[in-house]
């Protein structure tokens, strides 16, 4: 076994894998109210956020994540105007939405405050539209305000959480598709991070059972490469409540600036089904 | 830092990430004439093989690079009947190859015969058809055997090497690709394994540069999860001499029976190229 002393491991007893980057120091460690925060310099991956023992993002590849989680929603919706992030706290996913100039509002809400400020501190560039007038950041219970949200009042609803164990766990419920379904206007969609396609089969089958009994109609698992999480290859799980899922929005791409990841092609290669999901 | 003692975990110097699977005994090692080979049990994927200290495979997740290194290609050559295969000792290659109703011919070259002796033994399932008649399996030099190959004589060669540091590196270089091209048909195809897209962007450019000076005109690099190599997320790259790249052979596919992820849709979206390649 190789010396890995100089290495920040994590190791999933549920996946029986782990991943390691080779870190050159600690730069903050923190116990926040809700949870244990440390960030890491790498010595190939810029910085690193841990959040409970587990790699949250690093500079080099959260992008692939980012850009995943808002623009295949973003641009299946017809109009998006109004867009909710639960979680999302490090900002990047917010980032990505606000590039969409139509986009009228958004409302961060995610519980702890500290991962803000670590990000801004640490993460920069995710925090460069913080300060954009359509931008609200709120640091409360994401899912009480959901359920007090007023129904279809929002376009898009994007759940940008940690893993469905501890904390994050209560967000993949039926009780909180439903209120997402409530606050939602008739065209919109709710997209959520679901894991691994490889390792968290279980989760997914769980997933689209309790977003159906949430009353969404259409349900729609795209992929992409996540390096830093098990098994470097993530989901995102889209949903909504007219039963045809809609031609994808191809217009007004080019308008956006800043993608790395995201383009038309890797929009529809997303959204292709392995032969082994495809017979579940 | 968790306790890794249970783990067998892969760093890499040139990346900076590690990879860890769980192990709850080691099934065999030797040194065989050429490299360390290592078989592990793990605790959730199946048993393990590592040469050199590098995962090579797991029984659970290598059907995603088989398939990407075989049918893609298959499929776009309109008739495939002579394919060579260049390492690939593990047979899983040789075995998607075989699908392929039309092939009459597969020679797999490894120089290394413990490395197929002991997939047979720990991974039974990729040797099954290591008895087709349509199979040869020769154990001598591959760069020495193409060298010295008739021209015009093969339909595609795959290149299913280890990294291109040590015993691999010969076959990433514009010799060797020369030599595959006088091999090959004219609308004959090569295929090789060119490590991770995000992680590996030199190596890649260097490929195209090479394989465009050995003679090949048209060159795409397809995409692929690989949870067990660095990064998770892994490419192969496919030249050919004609210009003009083919639309590719979509009849056929519903005949090949066993594949996991390899559908058409799969084919299509692995062609896709992410935003920071097209920008190369």
């Amino acid at each position: 076994m190789p010396d890995t002393s100089q290495w920040f491991t994590e190791t999933s007893d549920a996946t029986g894998s782990g991943f390691a980057l080779r870190v050159s120091r600690k730069l903050h460690e923190e116990q926040s109210e809700y949870q244990k925060i440390e960030i890491y310099e790498t010595t190939d991956w810029g910085n690193l956020m841990v959040i409970d023992d587990c790699i949250m993002l690093t500079t080099r590849d959260n992008f692939l994540y980012h850009e995943m989680m808002s623009h295949p929603v973003l641009f299946t919706h017809p109009d998006p105007k109004r867009v909710v992030i639960i979680g999302g706290g490090d900002c990047g996913t917010l980032r990505e939405v606000l590039r969409h100039p139509g986009v009228q509002q958004v409302t961060q809400i995610d519980i702890d405050e500290r991962v803000t400020r670590l990000s801004e501190t640490f993460f920069p560039e995710l925090c460069e539209s913080n300060d954009d007038p359509r931008a609200e950041l709120l640091f409360i219970d994401g899912i009480k305000w959901m359920q007090q949200a007023e129904a279809d009042s929002i376009d898009i609803i994007i759940v940008d959480s940690t893993d469905p164990v501890g904390p994050g766990e209560v967000l993949f419920s039926e009780a909180f598709y439903r209120a997402c379904h409530h606050a939602l206007r008739p065209d919109g969609l709710i997209v959520q991070q679901s894991e691994s396609p490889l390792l968290h089969r279980e989760l997914l089958k769980r997933m689209y059972q309790d977003m159906g009994s949430a009353g969404f109609a259409a349900i729609r698992t795209l992929q992409f490469p996540q390096p830093v999480y098990p098994g470097g290859w993530w989901s995102a799980t889209m949903a909504m409540s007219p039963g045809a899922w809609p031609e994808p929005r191809y217009t007004g791409m080019e308008k956006i600036a800043g993608l790395r990841y995201f383009n038309r092609a890797i929009f529809d290669a997303s959204l292709a089904v392995p032969a082994f999901m495809a017979e579940e």
